[in-house]
């Protein structure tokens, strides 16, 4: 999710985590969502192909963001810096979507198994898509797997602190502090 | 999966996965199965609830096994340190089981979206309970989660690498290499 706006798409999200939270995502409908943000079950779909979408928009940018990062390293990064890099470029786009709303998004995702389902095999898209962009820079198996499967669990793990708590950090110093608590737990300090 | 007999349910396991293989997993039957093992339906059925739990048995027995060696780990090893403990015990079972089915069970699950949801989903199951014994050692968060996470990571690619390579090394020591791979790349060497 990109960042979010008060227009009519925005007040959609809105209306739609709202609802998911409180009737649980299966109760929920099209029509429900656009009466709440008092627009039409037409603009909804103007907006989105169903209400799944709704939480799932912009992962395809989010991954283009993620490999632009990773490619777009100094070539003399080692995989785990470039990995760095796509952190980085997710983490901004991340971090200017409204944080209640990750909070809400999160939720409904851990609530529903089919939810968490799509979540779990998107994050392991974007760790096979880091992973040709490694071995593109030159890295070799299994490291190139092995750093872009780390890299996506930093991603999940900061977003969920971010989301989570009332941290004062910003989305892009927790993804940070995540990566270094990851090199400080495999180093075994 | 756990040790491959010559037994009923090991033929049924052989020919699943044959005929998963040959026809995808959604064009197989059950009474197909069980023919092609020289066996009726209601045999196949005593040993599997239905044709899926052919690939996922046992996966409720590796996650004990896992869990059991990080919590059985020495006091004094870090979470990383536990997390090889409860791999050893992942490789020990799972190296038991024919490689050459474990070939094809890996070529069937990656074929199908749904198989391959059941299975991130499992892996994700046993990081939150191996996360879950780490903190009850006295890890903290985000460490335990990291460790969780990548040892699961590390546990998916040497299976991976055990199965789909002609490497002469038994899956333990694949593991224990696969886990200083990880160490490796999150140290930048």
């Amino acid at each position: 999710m990109g960042r979010w706006k008060p227009d009519g798409r925005g007040r959609l999200q809105e209306a739609a985590l709202a609802l998911y939270s409180e009737r649980g995502f299966d109760q929920a409908t099209a029509a429900q969502i656009a009466e709440r943000a008092g627009l039409t079950e037409r603009t909804f779909f103007r907006h989105f192909a169903d209400k799944r979408e709704v939480l799932f928009a912009g992962s395809a940018l989010l991954q283009e963001r993620i490999v632009a990062g990773v490619t777009d390293a100094p070539a003399a990064n080692g995989p785990l810096e470039a990995v760095a890099q796509g952190l980085d470029a997710a983490a901004t786009m991340l971090g200017e979507f409204r944080r209640d709303l990750t909070r809400q998004r999160q939720a409904v995702i851990a609530a529903n198994p089919e939810l968490r389902e799509r979540e779990l095999t998107k994050l392991a898209d974007y760790a096979t898509a880091v992973a040709a962009a490694l071995l593109q820079r030159g890295a070799n198996e299994p490291q190139a797997t092995l750093a872009a499967e780390a890299g996506m669990t930093v991603l999940r793990v900061a977003l969920q602190q971010w989301a989570s708590t009332h941290d004062d950090r910003d989305l892009n110093s927790i993804m940070r502090d995540s990566l270094a608590e990851l090199r400080a737990v495999t180093a075994g300090v």
